[in-house]
């Protein structure tokens, strides 16, 4: 079967209702231009996918009658329909793991006598306050084991090999079905609404396995955490269901506008922060920047998505505020700014210690013999950390739990977290709490980036809350110490009265170690208070994610995500305010010397096809006597030529081809109109343009080349990955981790 | 004295080390450039503001040694400086504010006995719980006036007059001094932030006069808000302070950086939103979207403004959130959600005819006698607001209290605000309710344009709580009366506990009045929840914005700003997403054959003054038999030409002005070398882009013309007047408020 694209020449009448007849011949009209089709690796072409949208989207509404009107609104509800049932199936999937992971992590100390399927909560859900549960029982009990050191021993054991077990089966899951549902997806998830086209990243297989190995490895009490893991199922169920409607199947710039959205619902779900999501895709992952429309779809996807996760309500509390905070009161003082200050820097500081780390342990597995044993070395770390978490008293529970008691004050009428509010234990706690997050650091650094599912934010916010906690401690005894000091004036003078919160310190020490590991500003501020409650302290975290920035900026220029996408050497534009020194565009641009171009009429299919063969460019400049023409891509010069490689139509093959058959000196038997294949919305610039301006260029309009003229004639081209490279140039560790080595 | 710019021909070798030497003799160095200065009323041009930028910092850059190191770091303190001192300043003007509106507000009812400058909380103070302050008098106890229809004549005489008294003081100062301090100041501020040259706008006069001129309108019970004006303040300060710094002196793109950080501080002041301000810089100004370095100024600079605002904490309580909010309880119910979507619709609605009828009575006023009694407008109005305000009970406390009392819930050990909390008297408290809105909406669209300093957003909060309170007593009503029925399951069957808190309706309410007024979404949840404390119920005061939003947004496209800014016809472009009905280019581009152009070589000096004389655009194509050559602007020609305007040099005059010169033909000594001119970032497209293309080029790029040429040749150019006529053109009411009418 022929293409669209046929010889513009007077033979091929027979398809002729789909040509206009011009003077010069035959021209193809735009509606019978093919459906661009991108391979795996390759940048979408924003501008022109934005133009088969415009052109569909015209033609609904040029319909005659009732047509015109109700098939853009029968379009616009697809585009509903998805953003919607995203919201509504990553709120359901939220809540279904949240329980998975109670039943699987309460399945490793013990179980419920009435049914195997219950957790700790559930089977012990009736009971009047005060009465004991006794229908959950621990495995020793369960088996009825008196002595109290084979008790332990069975506990820690059934403890480590549970963990073991859930972690290696996460392992297998991922290396054996779908090993793109490793890692955090949020680096992919950003390369992919940049323009990245990475199908493979998003097929229901990865969907489950992601859904599912998450499931298994938070339970087994890995250093990972739910979050980015989230936002990719999310995005995965979004692309699952775009592929029902063509318009979205057949168009890539509107695929990644919901997958956006679903990004933002992840979020949502992810923290129970519906507005952080919103922020979270517009800070983070830059997409809403270029259309508000966009933006609007996150806000409901997001909302939607919360409401649903509320609605589940997995564990009875009604709450979206997962961690909430109670404050002794709603002040805070001014001097509590210096210990506040020191935890912003001491977060910065680690946040890049652990990025650096994290870039160590990748570049060794990747080239040690860890790279082809994937799943023992999960099996190793997870049988360490569940040793080591077994024996540190706070790390034995479920990270979330741990953050939940360190973000918590101490008030006597509830109970005592591991004795951290014992004032006379404090040296121990402090030490202990700073053990903890050493471990924590440690153990995360190795963590991200193994085969399994994992995020980072829970991890480095346990982290941060030990030294927060740790901080605030400290504080509080140096008050207890010294109550009458000068600088705690502000302070009741009678010590037993409470005045510094530990536990708020613990907030902010977990926002500055998200501020030092991602690198995130208002979004993180958000997320935090939407995660806390802590709508009156905005401003200590605030300062607090400010100070971890600046510091952790002056350490390394990137957050984790980028990092790990320069790494893997995603075609992805960082947002940064790029400023070049005086370089003008001509030092970005391939001159026309290294190009290369079509000339106009001075190429026969078999020179062109031997070109498209030859080289694997996405598009040509197309040039007569040096004068810029236009610019084709690969695909639909292909398109256009396809047919006449496959038949056997020799003579025609040795035409010349012919780009603006309007200027065209020879007669049109020697020639074939290529015309239909240029693409019209080409963006020239002058060579002379500062360097800054090609990239905010680059970075706003979501170019994939721009072509650089003077007086009509093309002097050179820089594309996107030129600017990429630009970008990423100062990271000594670009594209260690890409599949295809540069 | 002469300019930089001298004739380049070989007499001039006096200022020689200004030039340099080339082939085809003396041509300017781009360090001789004079600074762009630019008349009030017209656009800056971003993309030479920020090549100037770039060069004067790799200048300080490449100083040698220490200096290289120390003047860059230099620079960047001063930026923090202005920053910095912006958001103190505006932190204190904003307590300062409160506390005069408080003094004057009072004044209205009574005065202190021991001090005539104490406001009645300062005159109370220090007195035990249950105490009678007996320190604030009324006026008719301060004047021992016995009767009571005396004192009830007098109390409303000094009410009335003082509140006319007030409102025409600040009427006749900004008349008088400062015609620019009337109005919000927002649609202003956009524009001016967008590009827009109003340096009359942003004087120390119009600072002064703004500030005490809103206090007296504020303090006269006039039906505005301090929001918007406090913002225009802010943005004054940081204008102020620029003006020491060469650097923002002479850089309006650097200034208006400035500008946008100054604005989040004085939102984060006006709402005590320290994350709204930067938020409402994001959505609503849309300037950090630009670049994140303008963000995180915003950032600083509205968490500085707000801790400023809590240190000198005007009224004890130490807090940010104005309007404290206390919920029953933390959940909200399913059935909930019809009151609120019917809120959110109302909202929708009126926030519509709240924009029309405003817009009506700006019409009314620009064409009736109005227009010249601006002051005598100020007094009736205020009159009539005093008269009603004092007979309808909610209306006669200050705006910021009837919120406050409306947003509370009802609590029997707190008192109860004018029998609010009543059920029995449901009936007259909805009605009440309902006329408070009705009165309070249409005073509203006539106050805001008066000529006082004026907000929207505290009056459009109050309408939208009345109503909100309103629809929550009556769902409260039908569930006393009905506590069985299917709809109310989820709450408790017993009535007498509480279910439905009609003091959240009032914050849902207020919210979709919002929405619908300013069509603002992420900013304005942030705003509100900030401002209540309502962070629990974040997602019904979304879902509520949504459905505002979107409903308004049906019956009419723009927010109020929009609105004004298009009624002044300021050069503004609104950061909507712009589709075309599949029009290219070629449809919005003036052609060549009606732009006025330059040929190169083909004007002598004399006929290149004409030119400039004749006609006013910023500047002209430079074309070579038909080629484009460059752009120049006028600023750039004038300052090259200018001292052979005023010596006497008549044999240069008619030289040939040459600025391609390494093409000419001609011998040096008969043309002018006025390369020096040509801008070099020329932005060429084809006409045959679609129109939405160059839309958001000029969106996202803040341009000031595309050109385009086809295979060199210039075609025609887009200038950014076009593309602002293009999307204000569905506005029936565009440029009817505008100084020089079109």
């Amino acid at each position: 079967m022929s293409s669209n694209y046929t010889p513009l020449t007077e033979e091929t009448t027979v398809e002729a209702e789909q040509f206009e007849l011009t003077e010069e011949g035959l021209l193809l009209t735009p509606n019978a231009k093919p459906a661009t089709k991108y391979k795996d690796g390759t940048s979408i072409d924003w501008l022109h996918e934005e133009t088969e949208e415009r052109e569909r989207r015209n033609a609904l509404r040029s319909e005659a009658g009732a047509r015109g009107i109700l098939l853009p609104v029968l379009d616009a509800s697809r585009m509903w329909f998805v953003v919607i049932m995203t919201g509504i199936g990553i709120g359901i999937a939220g809540a279904w793991l949240d329980v998975l992971v109670k039943w699987l992590s309460d399945l490793r100390s013990g179980r419920c006598v009435y049914g195997f399927f219950y957790n700790q909560v559930a089977c012990c859900s009736g009971l009047d306050p005060g009465e004991v549960c006794n229908e959950w029982k621990t495995w020793s009990e369960y088996l009825h084991i008196r002595s109290i050191f084979a008790q332990s021993i069975l506990q820690s054991f059934v403890y480590v090999v549970l963990a073991i077990m859930f972690a290696a089966s996460a392992a297998v899951l991922v290396v054996t079905y779908a090993p793109y549902a490793f890692h955090t997806g949020i680096p992919e998830i950003k390369a992919i609404l940049g323009g990245y086209v990475f199908d493979a990243f998003l097929t229901p297989w990865t969907l489950l396995i992601k859904a599912l190995g998450l499931a298994l490895a938070v339970a087994s009490g890995l250093s990972l955490g739910k979050e980015g893991p989230l936002v990719h199922v999310a995005c995965c169920m979004a692309y699952l269901l775009s592929k029902i409607f063509k318009q979205f199947r057949n168009n890539e710039a509107q695929k990644r506008k919901l997958l956006a959205a679903a990004a933002a619902a992840g979020v949502s779900v992810a923290f129970g922060s519906p507005l952080g999501g919103v922020l979270f895709g517009l800070e983070e992952l830059d997409t809403f920047s270029n259309e508000s429309e966009v933006m609007w779809r996150g806000f409901v996807a997001s909302a939607i998505a919360a409401v649903s996760l509320q609605w589940v309500n997995p564990f009875g509390t009604a709450k979206l505020v997962l961690f909430q905070v109670t404050f002794v009161s709603d002040t805070w003082r001014a001097f509590e700014l210096i210990p506040w200050l020191t935890l912003g820097v001491i977060g910065g500081v680690l946040g890049s210690l652990l990025i650096r780390l994290n870039v160590e342990v990748a570049l060794y597995r990747r080239n040690s013999i860890l790279a082809d044993w994937p799943v023992l070395e999960v099996v190793c770390v997870s049988a360490i950390t569940a040793a080591i978490s077994y024996l540190v008293v706070f790390t034995r529970v479920q990270t979330s739990e741990l953050v939940s008691n360190l973000f918590q004050e101490c008030d006597p009428t509830k109970g005592d977290f591991h004795g951290l509010c014992n004032p006379s234990a404090l040296r121990q706690n402090v030490f202990l709490l700073i053990l903890t997050a050493a471990i924590k650091l440690l153990l995360t650094a190795w963590t991200f980036g193994m085969m399994i599912p994992a995020g980072i934010f829970l991890p480095t916010i346990a982290i941060g809350a030990c030294l927060g906690r740790a901080v605030g401690l400290l504080t509080q005894a140096l008050y207890r110490a010294y109550p009458t000091a000068w600088i705690f004036l502000s302070c009741p003078p009678d010590p037993s009265v409470r005045c510094i919160s530990p536990g708020f310190y613990a907030v902010i020490g977990a926002s500055a170690m998200l501020g030092g590991v991602t690198r995130m500003t208002i979004s993180l501020v958000v997320i935090l208070f939407e995660l806390t409650g802590a709508l009156s302290h905005v401003l200590p975290i605030m300062i607090c994610v400010m100070t971890a920035k600046w510091v952790g900026d002056a350490l390394g220029q990137d957050g984790i995500y980028s990092v790990w996408i320069a790494m893997r050497r995603y075609p992805w534009l960082p947002p940064v305010d790029y400023r070049d020194k005086g370089e003008s565009g001509a030092s970005l641009m391939k001159p026309i010397e290294h190009l290369i171009v079509i000339e106009d009429e001075g190429t026969t299919i078999n020179g062109l096809d031997n070109v498209l063969t030859e080289y694997d460019f996405h598009g040509f400049p197309v040039i007569r006597r040096g004068k810029l023409v236009g610019y084709a891509t690969r695909e639909k010069l292909q398109a256009a030529i396809e047919h006449l490689l496959t038949e056997d139509a020799t003579a025609e093959r040795l035409k010349l081809c012919s780009f603006s058959p309007s200027q065209s000196l020879l007669p049109w038997e020697e020639r074939i109109d290529l015309s239909g294949t240029l693409e019209e919305a080409v963006l020239q610039l002058r060579k002379e343009v500062p360097q800054e301006l090609v990239v905010s260029m680059f970075q706003k309009l979501n170019l994939r080349q721009i072509l650089f003229t003077h007086a009509g004639k093309l002097t050179g081209m820089v594309t996107k990955t030129d600017v990429v490279s630009l970008l990423t140039s100062h990271f000594p560790h670009t594209a260690t981790l890409s599949q295809r080595p540069p």
